[in-house]
C-alpha cells in the first residue's frame, strides 16, 4: 500500500429483497421536495415506479419528475435537469434506474447551486466542487457502473463528441442506495452481460496496473473470481437470486474506491470505450468489451508480471513448462473465451463503428499516466483498427 | 448474498507515512476539550505522544489525559474513563494506541451520557445505544483488532471473570482513524505476530461459516492470501514498509463489517479465546491461536465443503487423488505449519492456563447460533483440554 491516501465512503446501502423498506427510513432525513429522476420508462412497466411513488406519497413528499434520462446522459439533458431541480427547490434527488440515471443525478446535484457552467468547470477544467450539493439517493435497477456508491458522473457532450467521467469527492457520493437484486431481473440479457463486463473492466482497470502486489490486488482477484462464477450461473438462469445478488454486490465494490487504494491507474479501456460511445451511442459495457482484447494484447509486454499473475490466479492457468509470456497470453485467451461464452460483443463493427470513424474516435480518446503504457495517437489508432 | 442487510461505514481513514497530517484536518471539526486516551506509555518512548501533543497544541486544544489503558481494558477502568470524560466535558476522545485503547475509547464514548451502568446495558443485556455519543478518533500504533473502523468494544469484567465484546452501530464507529504503518515498527515481534493471527482469525470466523459461496467469501480469501504473504515478509524484516502497510490495511478490512455481509457467524474461536483471556490476561491473538487447531479440527466435518475450499484456495492444496476430508485436513495442517513458522503460541499452557482453570474457562465460554456447530459444554471442555 505505497503512498498516502484517504478512504471515506459514507453511502448507506440497503441490500436484499426488502431493501426498498430502507427508503422510508432515509426519506425522514430530507425535506418535502423530491426530484424523481428516471430513464425511458421501463420502471413503469416492471412496477418499480409504482412502489417508489407509493412510498414517497406515504411519506408526504411532493414529487417533481425528471424522466427520459438516456443511456449516455447528455450535457443538454444535464442543463434541463438542473433547471428542473432549481424550479422544484429539490431537497433530495432520487435516482431510480441504472448507472446512467445515478450519474446524471449526481451531475445535477453538484450543478444546482453552481454559478458557472457544469461542463466547463467539471468536464473541461476538472475543478473541485465548491458549492452546496443537493443530496442524492439511488434505487438501482441495473448493475454495473458502481455509481450507487461513488462520486463518478459520466456526461456526453454531443456537440464536442466527448464522453467524459468526472470523479467527485465524498460530498457527492449518494447518501443512500437501495440494492434489490430482483429489481434487475427484467433487464434484457444483452444489458445484463454488458453490465457484467463493465464490472469486470472496472476491476481490471485497477488491477492491471503497478508492479508491487498489494492488498488491493488480492481483493480484486477475489471480486473477479466471484463475478466470473456468478455470471456463468446468471447467463444460464437470469433469475438465480444468489448469482444476481453476488453480481450486484461485486459491482458496488468494484468501483467504490476500495481496490484503487495504494495503486495508480490510467483507465485506458474506459478512455477508448468512452470515445467509441461518443461516436456510436453503443451500450457502455459493450464498447469496453470490443476494445479489450486488442488493447490488453498490446500492453501485455509492459505489465508482464501482473498479466502472468492474473492468468494463474483468476483463470487457473498452470505455469508449468511455459514462459511468463505464454502464461500471460493463456490468461488473456481464457478471458476472451469467457467473454464470448457469456455473449459479449467482441468488435466495434457490430456496435456500429466504421473505418471512417476511427480518426475521430482516436482524437476523442484521452490518455493519462498511471498504467503500464501511455498510448501514442498512432497506437490508439492501431488498437481501434484491430477492434473493428 | 442471501438475506437482507445494510452497510454503512462512515469512518474516514488517513493512511500512509504522512497520515498524521490528517489529524489537523479532523480536529477542526471538534470543540476545544480533548480526552487523550492511551496505554502503558510506549507512545512516550517512540515519539508518537510528542507528535500528537504538538498537533493538539498547534490546533489550540485543551488536553485532558487518560493513560494506563491495559491490554484487556477492565470495567473498573471504563468507569474511571467515563468520570474523566465527564469532568473534561470532552468534545472528542482521541485514542492513541492499539485495539484495546480504541475499544476502551468507544466504550467510554457511549457511556458518558448514559444514565445506567455500561456493563449492565451493553455487556449483559446487549442493548442498543439510546444516548448521545462523544465522537472518537484513533491514531493506531498496533495492528490487529480492526477497532479503528468498526463499532466493537471488548471489555473485561474481572469480578465476573468475563471478557465480552459488544458490537455497536455506526454511530459509535470512530469518526476518523490515522493509519501510519511506521507507527507499528517498534512493536515487539510477539505482539506483531499476535496481531497477525488476530486478523487471520477475524477473517476465518466470518469465512468458515455457511454453505453458499458468496462474494464475501471471495474477498475473505483475497485478504487471507495477502495477509499470509505479507506476514511471511514482516516476520523476517519487521521494517518492510510494504509488508507492514498491507498487514495494516488487511486488518482494517478484516473486521469492518464488509466480509460478514450475507453471512451468519458464531465467532466461536473468539468466544473460547476471550474466556481464556479473562482467566489468564494473555495477549488476545495468542489466546486465539492456542485454541484454533483443536477447535477447527473438531468442527471440520460440520463444514467440510468450506474447509475443503479453504485448503485449495488459500493454501494451494492439490485435491487430486484425495478425499474431501483429506483435502480439508491438509489445509488445516498447512495453516498449522504457517502459524508455527511465524512464531505463534500454539497451546494454552504456554499462556499460563492450568488444568484447574478449564472448568472456569468453559463456564465463561459463550456460544451463539450461526456457525457450523453450536458447541455443548462437554465439547468446549474437550477442546480446551486439547488446547493445553
Amino acid at each position: 500500500m505505497l503512498g498516502n491516501f484517504t478512504y471515506c465512503n459514507p453511502t448507506k446501502l440497503y441490500f436484499g429483497k426488502d431493501a426498498l423498506d430502507g427508503l422510508k427510513e432515509e426519506l425522514k432525513k430530507y425535506g418535502k421536495n423530491i426530484l424523481l429522476v428516471y430513464g425511458g420508462g421501463s420502471i413503469k412497466k416492471n412496477g418499480i415506479y409504482d412502489k417508489v411513488i407509493s412510498i414517497l406519497s406515504e411519506c408526504g413528499k411532493k414529487v417533481y419528475e425528471d424522466a427520459g434520462v438516456m443511456p449516455n446522459p447528455t450535457y443538454e439533458k444535464l442543463l434541463e435537469g438542473v433547471a428542473r431541480a432549481r424550479k422544484a427547490k429539490a431537497d433530495l434527488i432520487l435516482a431510480v434506474g441504472g448507472g446512467s440515471v445515478c450519474d446524471y443525478a449526481k451531475a445535477v446535484s453538484v450543478s444546482v447551486h453552481l454559478k458557472g457552467d457544469p461542463w466547463d468547470e467539471y468536464y473541461d477544467k476538472f475543478e473541485d466542487v465548491k458549492c452546496k450539493v443537493v443530496p442524492v439517493g439511488c434505487v438501482l435497477t441495473m448493475v454495473g457502473t458502481g455509481s450507487e456508491m461513488n462520486g463518478g458522473a459520466v456526461i456526453t457532450n454531443r456537440e464536442l463528441k466527448l464522453k467524459i467521467g468526472h470523479v467527485f469527492g465524498e460530498e457527492v457520493f449518494p447518501k443512500f442506495s437501495i440494492l434489490n437484486p430482483e429489481f434487475t431481473y427484467t433487464l434484457p440479457k444483452y444489458q445484463m452481460v454488458a453490465g457484467v463486463y463493465d464490472i469486470m473492466c472496472h476491476i481490471l482497470e485497477q488491477y492491471l496496473s503497478g508492479e508491487d502486489d498489494n492488498t488491493s490486488d488480492y481483493i480484486a482477484e477475489g471480486l473477479m473470481r466471484s463475478l466470473i462464477n456468478s455470471a456463468n450461473i446468471a447467463v444460464k438462469n437470469p433469475t438465480d437470486y444468489e448469482a444476481r445478488s453476488n453480481i450486484m454486490w461485486t459491482a458496488t465494490w468494484a468501483l467504490n474506491t476500495l481496490i484503487a487504494k495504494g495503486k495508480t491507474t490510467d483507465w485506458e479501456v474506459h478512455m477508448l470505450g468512452q470515445a467509441v460511445g461518443a461516436y456510436t451511442d453503443a451500450t457502455h459495457g459493450m464498447t469496453l468489451a470490443a476494445v479489450t482484447m486488442p488493447y490488453y494484447n498490446y500492453i501485455l509486454p509492459y505489465g508482464l508480471h501482473r498479466f502472468k499473475r492474473f492468468a494463474e490466479t483468476v483463470w487457473g492457468v498452470n505455469p508449468a513448462g511455459k514462459s511468463d509470456e505464454e502464461v500471460a497470453k493463456a490468461g488473456l485467451k481464457a478471458m476472451e473465451e469467457w467473454m464470448k461464452s457469456i455473449g459479449l460483443v467482441m468488435n466495434l463493427t457490430d456496435l456500429g463503428a466504421t473505418p471512417e470513424m476511427i480518426e475521430g474516435i482516436a482524437d476523442a480518446t484521452l490518455t493519462m499516466d498511471g498504467g503500464y503504457k501511455v498510448l501514442t495517437y498512432e497506437e490508439i489508432t492501431e488498437i481501434l483498427k484491430k477492434s473493428l
